[in-house]
């Protein structure tokens, strides 16, 4: 297929590269910032665009946004509604209905935390594939599936389930990983000493429920413990309140004996 | 070392094959109920016991306490005072003044997640090792390094700090797992599409600091998207006010641009 990118920040970075690398071709960069964007274009000895006007509505398959939530309803506006494109964007959050006005639309959602300078497996990652008739998603899915193959046709409502499920699993995890650094900090331990702990418990759910896998004072309803920590953590009072309210979470759900 | 144990749940039974392993001979299980008692002193040839009183305290050099914390003290006050043995527990949260009187006492404990039939690598965990004198502390370090060489010596408040930070890395981090499973399995989605996810997460920060690592729409301070997910969320409260604290969180030290 023939695909121009709107964006250049780290989805549409690694999105072209992986598209770029099973066959597709690299058309067209659009960017607001020129440097980033012919730096992304260069890349891929592609077109740099300043201006959406210049998008070659005629010769392109797929026109992929990978920008930022909250400035795609603004970026759509821009585009030439004349196009034979497929226009997608690759967001968890905004809704398939933002591209309405297009003929053929879609959406491509990797639910991955994307680092440009982090190398990542794209092939490994379920793409959420959503199109806006049973052929754009057919077309869509298949495409994704040659490179994907974890990749599986949604619904608007289970893509964003599917969003705010990653937030808890990995932007709230490393949230509290982060606590977990501050308390060693605090004491002159590494961080270091919790990172086995991390990998294991990762780990532990590759095959087995979380539910099953739970440990710690909360599960055990292990009350002298749990205000020992509280005790502990007493002067920080955001880090008391989380403790209490995962602490309550799991100690509710704890299996009765 | 001759080893006497009391208890033989999960953090015993791990512990005493890891210590027949490095050559550490098991001479005695004390359990309150028998029957698990036995089957752990058989599985490492060693007697069972059914009072404290039968300990053999002239020639046991460590007395290995893995009960859980709440029946420390209860157990402490069974076992003779008089013994050539240290007598050490293995909790994360319990004082060592627990033990003082006893002539040598410490502390060695595992941050870990230990269950009972999940195979784990000792060897790897940095035991916190505490002494009731130089002497012990230097004995049970010696002992616990030859075995697990990344065991550390340590004061009781970094001990409890570590405890508490295994909590926030490990049991919570579990916690929203559990949360991330339950959004999915609403919405007919299977959890598998989260855990490269969860994975990557935690190898991420194996060699980065969480806070480098951090993504999401609350580090992006992305309010749409944070307010369509507290949308999603607006039927289950507690999830939403668990969304909301640690979106928070992040958001508050999110790097000034």
């Amino acid at each position: 297929m023939t695909v121009s990118f709107i964006g250049s920040g780290n989805v549409a970075t690694h999105l072209a590269m992986f598209f770029q690398t099973h066959g597709h071709e690299i058309k067209q960069v659009y960017n607001r910032t020129a440097d980033h964007g012919r730096a992304l274009a260069d890349t891929f000895s592609a077109a740099y665009i300043s201006t959406l006007e210049e998008l070659d509505t005629e010769r392109i398959d797929l026109l992929l946004i990978a920008i930022s939530d909250d400035n795609i309803p603004e970026v759509i506006r821009e585009i030439p509604e004349k196009t034979k494109a497929i226009v997608v964007h690759t967001a968890g959050a905004a809704p398939l209905s933002l591209l309405s006005r297009f003929e053929h639309y879609g959406v491509i959602y990797p639910p991955q935390s994307i680092h440009k300078h982090i190398p990542i497996d794209l092939a490994n990652v379920p793409f959420a594939v959503e199109g806006s008739s049973e052929n754009v998603q057919t077309t869509l899915l298949s495409m994704m599936q040659k490179i994907a193959p974890r990749s599986f046709a949604c619904t608007t409502e289970q893509r964003l389930a599917l969003h705010v499920s990653s937030v808890f699993a990995n932007n709230f995890t490393n949230a509290l990983y982060r606590m977990s650094y501050d308390i060693l900090h605090d004491v002159g331990l590494p961080f270091e000493l919790v990172l086995p702990l991390i990998r294991e418990t990762a780990e532990k759910v590759q095959n087995r429920l979380p539910k099953q896998v739970q440990t710690g004072p909360a599960v055990r309803n292990d009350l002298k413990t749990i205000n020992t920590h509280l005790q502990f953590l007493s002067n920080t009072e955001e880090l008391a309140k989380i403790y209490q309210q995962l602490t309550q979470y799991i100690n509710k759900r704890r299996p009765k004996t």
